[in-house]
Order: C-alpha cells, then sequence, then structure tokens
C-alpha cells in the first residue's frame, strides 16, 4: 500500500507537470491573429497587434501567475514523501483550479483590461482557490505526517506559515475588487484574509 | 523481449499521463469566455458568467471523472510488472477513450445540463467503455501472470471484482438514461449490469 | 559528449511521449459538437450524432494509426543507445510529422469519407513519410553503431528488413489513390513500393 | 535546500519538454483544413490545399525553429547542475516566449508569407528574445558556478562565445526588416547585432 502511494507521488508529479505545460501553453490561444482587410498593409497589421497589445501583456502576467503556482506548490511537494487519500484529493483540487486558469485569464485578458471589473470577479476568486488548495494540500501533508524527515518541524511550520501569510495578503488585496460584488462581498473577504493572517501569526 | 516491454510499461505510464493531462485541460476549452454587447458593463458580464455556471460546473465535474478514472487506473497499473500485446492492446483501447471524452464531456454540457438526455446516451456509453476497457487491462494482466510477485492472489481477486462490481454498478444506474433510447436498450443494460454484479459476487 | 548525447536520449523520449500523447488529443478536437436548432429535442441530438458518426469512426481510425507508430517507433527506438546529430534530425523529422498528422486526420474526416477522394492525397503521403522517416531513423542508427550491444546482428537487419517490408507494402496499397492524382503518380508509388519491397527481401 | 534545487532541475526539464511538445503540436491548428463549395470535388481539394501550401510549409519552418530551441536549450541545460533563483526566472522567461512562439508563427504564416512584412516585427523580436533569455540563462549559470564539474571553463568560455555569436549573427539578419519599422529601428538592431558580436569575439 505504502509502496503503491509511494509511486504516486512520482507519477502525480508527472500528471501535474503535463497540466501545467498545457495550461501555460493554452494561454495563447487566446492572443489571436488579428484579421485586417487589407492583408499586405504594413500599418494595418501594426495598429492591429499594437491595439492586441493588452492581451499580450495579459498572457505574460498569467504566465507569471502560473510560473509562481508551479514553482510553490514544486517547492512545497518537494517536502512531501507520501501522499495518502486526503492529499490526493487536494491535489487533484488544485489540478482541477489550475486547467481552469486559462478560462478566468481568458476573461481577464478580454474584460478587465477593457476596464470591466466584473472580470476581476471570476479571476481572483480562481487565484484564491488554488492558493488555498495548495495550503490545505501542505496542511494535510503536515498533520498526518508525509512529510521527508530531513524537513525539520521548524521549516514545516515556517513553510505552513508563509502558505497562510501569502494566502491572507492576497485576499486582503481583493477587497478593492470585491467591492465591485456589494459590501457584503468586500467584507467577507476582509474577514477571511484577517482569518489567514491572524492564523499565520497566532499559529504554531 | 522481457527486457523491452518492461521499458515499455514505463513508457506507457508517461503516453498515460500526458493524454490526462490533456484532456483535462481541454475539457475547459468548453468553457467560453462569454460575449456581451456592451464590453464595460460589469452587471452583463456578471449576468453572462453566472448563465455559463451550468457549463463550468460541467467543468469540474468531468475532471473529477477524469481524475477517477487516473486514480483507478494508476492503482491496477501500479500491480503490473510486465507488458504483453494484449495489455498493450487494452492500453490503447482505454486511451483512445479517455481522449474521447472531452468530446463527451462536451455535449453533455452543451445538452444534458440544458435538460436534452439524449446527450447522456454519447456520455454514459463512453463511461462505460472506459470502465470495460480498464477491467478488461487488469483481467489480461491477471490471466497471463504480469502481476509484480508481492501482489497476493487474493488481492488480485479482491481488486478484479472491485472493477466489476463498480462496472456493474455504474451500468445498473444508466438504466434510467437508456429508457430515453427506448425500452430494448433500458432491458439491454440492464441485463449487461446484472452480468456484471453477478460475475462480481460469483467469481472466485 | 557522449554522456551529453545519451542524456539527449533520455530527453528526446520524453518529448516524444509529449507530441504523441497531444497529437492523440488534438484528434479530437476534428469531433465537433453538434450544434441543434432545438436544444431539447432528443432525438434531433441523436440523429445530429449519428450524422457524425463517420467523423467519430476517422477519430477512432487515426487514433490506431498514431499508436501504431508510436508502438512501432518505441520498439526501434529502445534499440538505440546512443544519439548522434543525424539520428537527431530524423527524430524531429519523425516528429514534425507526427504534430503534422491531426491536420491529415482532419482532411481525412472530412473529405474522404464524404467520397472525396482527394483527401487521400494529403493523408497517404504524410503517413508514408513517417513511416520512410522511421525507416532512415533505425536505418542511421544501425549504420552508425548506436543500437545497444544486446541486439544481435542478426536482430538488427530483420527490423530493418522489417521497417522496409511494411513501408514498401503500405506503398503499394497506395496505388489505387495514386491513380486519383494522374497515371504518372500511380507509376511513381508503384515504382517506389517496389523499390522498398525489393530491398528488403535482397537486403542483408 | 540545494538538494531541493537539484530535484528542481529535474522538474523543470520536464516541465520544459512538456511546453516543447505542446507548442510543436499546436503550430499544426494554423494549418485550417480548407472549406470547399462542393465537397466532393476532387480538383477543388487540391487547388484549396495547394493553395494551403504556404501555411503548410511555415509550419515545418516554425516546427524547425522550436526544435532547433530545444536542441540548444537542451545542451545548454544539460550543463547546468544546479539551479538558482536566477535561473528559474530565466527558465520561465524562456518558457513564457517558448508558448508564445506558436502566435509569432501564426502571425508570420498568414501575414509574412501573404507579402506583408509587417508580420517579421512580431516573429523576430521573439525568436531574438528567445535567443537572449538562453544566453542569459547560461551566462547566469556560468557566474554563479551552477555548471557540471566536468565542463572545463575553456568549453564554458566557449559554449557563451558561441550563444552570443549566435544572437548576434540573427539579429544582424533582422536589420533588413526592421528598416519596414524606419531607420531608428535599424540602426538599433544594427547596434545590438555588432554588440553581441563584439561580446562574441572580445570575450574571453
Amino acid at each position: 500500500m505504502s509502496a503503491i502511494f509511494s509511486i504516486t507521488k512520482h507519477r502525480i508529479d508527472a500528471l501535474n507537470d503535463g497540466v501545467f505545460a498545457i495550461a501555460m501553453t493554452i494561454l495563447v490561444l487566446e492572443v489571436k491573429v488579428p484579421d485586417i482587410a487589407d492583408r499586405t498593409s504594413v500599418s494595418a497589421l501594426l495598429h492591429a497587434i499594437m491595439h492586441h497589445m493588452d492581451v499580450i501583456i495579459a498572457y505574460f502576467l498569467s504566465f507569471t501567475m502560473l510560473g509562481l503556482f508551479w514553482v510553490w506548490h514544486h517547492r512545497l511537494s518537494s517536502k512531501v514523501r507520501e501522499i495518502n487519500f486526503a492529499i490526493l484529493i487536494w491535489s487533484f483540487v488544485f489540478l482541477s483550479l489550475v486547467c481552469f486558469f486559462p478560462f478566468a485569464a481568458a476573461v481577464f485578458g478580454r474584460y478587465v483590461l477593457a476596464g470591466n471589473v466584473g472580470g476581476l470577479l471570476v479571476y481572483l476568486p480562481t487565484v484564491f482557490l488554488i492558493l488555498l488548495s495548495q495550503t490545505m494540500y501542505f496542511r494535510t501533508a503536515m498533520k498526518n505526517g508525509l512529510l521527508h524527515a530531513e524537513v525539520s518541524e521548524k521549516e514545516q511550520r515556517s513553510a505552513h506559515r508563509h502558505n497562510m501569510l501569502w494566502t491572507g495578503l492576497f485576499t486582503l488585496s481583493c477587497v478593492p475588487a470585491a467591492l465591485a460584488a456589494g459590501l457584503t462581498a468586500a467584507i467577507t473577504v476582509a474577514v477571511v484574509a484577517i482569518g489567514f493572517l491572524w492564523r499565520s501569526f497566532a499559529w504554531r
């Protein structure tokens, strides 16, 4: 059983890398080749691409986000020795959100950059859930004693506190955007942010 | 020969993980970014996305299905030591159906959720064939003595019985949907379901 | 140098598996979800999907082709110990054609099944070039002494003869289709086929 | 820490191969299946595909570019022993540009081949940035002493000089195209090219 699940760790890493590679590449499908009336006009093409610049910037921004998630997840998962059922669930929740990210990025590129703050109400919750699922992934590994022996208890705590700190800071930065969905939403977001930050500092 | 095929096991696992990673990510391409008339209207965008909610739910549902298939297949394939020609065939049948799954999921998301039960006549048979090909994959490995030595005969039987049990239960749950294709279809499905369940309990 | 290139072998296998996994999955994108006027009509949906059946069959056929290429290439590449520049070139020619295959398969599904034999003039040459690049890949490895030591000379020759035999037989089977492009094309194809078959039998 | 980052090397290679495999396969999505009025007309289909020939050539050209990048990057990264934060950044810059390449290739295929030199102003800068990020990747590894011990200092310098030489030669070849964007652009490009070439020859 344990042997089987430790193989799972190796295989789920491969699945993970595959999903990230594809999600990153799919982002570029949103950068559409412009269609211009006069196919041979240099200035029309350059104008169309300049007009496109916001979508291109959104692509690099979203790529950076996925890159950060990958590095963060990699650093957490490299501390994990073995996988049990609960960690498997969190891994798949994480993966399903990473796969969902290109949709959120597309909404971001098409609406938020056009000044429609409503698009953030898809983008930011997706990012929040990715951060949350990573935090829960590591917390579960820690609580179930499935980390590598060489990861000291102090290191574990520090990593978990960092996870909560960043999730909290990100959530706090979402309060202004949440106002677009009403005051109740903004207050809820603020409370969640404070919860994470408080847990991060109080947690031992 | 044997050495070559045992490498195949390793390589076919990689192919398998790649296919799953892509199938999972392709699911999200069905979640189209809504096109709204007034690009800057927050409420119009939120309304459009709310309208979209069923497609988003269908995405997470189909992702969960693929996740379950992956975990199940991984647990079966981790018991397999070596691959022969028959297992190779079943592996590819399985893979071709996994690759086909995003199409079935798209039909599901666009029609079943809109109340058209006809879409189930694509989705459910695809899932059934995936379950069947996994069951046959493991059965072939078992019959040809290609499992790892440390997998006891009792474990083998238990795994195979489980495969048949779940395939049977799933088939049974399809009887109501099969009624949409007529009484004969429903009876056929019921007979197949009972066949699997009977084999699962009677099999030693 | 040699150490670096033997790593390349491992990495190019990974690239290879990735490309196959994606090409296989991309095939399904040609199977479009049908658009029907009355979204809730069960019979209209089933009718539309039945109409679609040829595209679905084409999908499984093309998947089988890719599966055969993968298995064949895997059996050849598992005999290769090291990679030099010439083999690298043939590997990439092979990969570029595998990536191109989904386009050929789409032409096949949309035109050949609709009775337009012209589509074969894209599909069959692509398959031929895939077979040719595999044959050349192995021939180059053999001529440069880059196969594993445990592969006996007899095995090498047998594998190469098989490659040429199958390429020849496939080419021969293309003669009728080549007639659609004129008599000269058909004769050229026949000559190439006979060349491969002759080499296969005469080769020592 | 060091142990964790040396795993990263292995994992980032996997991510890298995945991204290349997908970018290569995505290129073919630009080769659209032609739509012809009379579906059964052989000559109309062949005519449409001949008309398409430039897009097909562009596909193989762009594939070759990605193949060259892959081989080059592989040869550089196989000399790297360990990864630090700066190298990680350059790896992701490189990956984001590789993922972006299919867009540049699509612009190339649709406009440059139709005689619109403006498309080069997307394609060439993308290629330049890919070359630059590879050069910086290796330079960073060299400056931080993160190369394998068996790579002699002479080999390191030679590799770095080659990187700069090729980047310089490529940049020089872009001067005519840069003229399309005005004289200032052409002069800037020429200066950058000379800078690289000078560094390549003067560097020790």
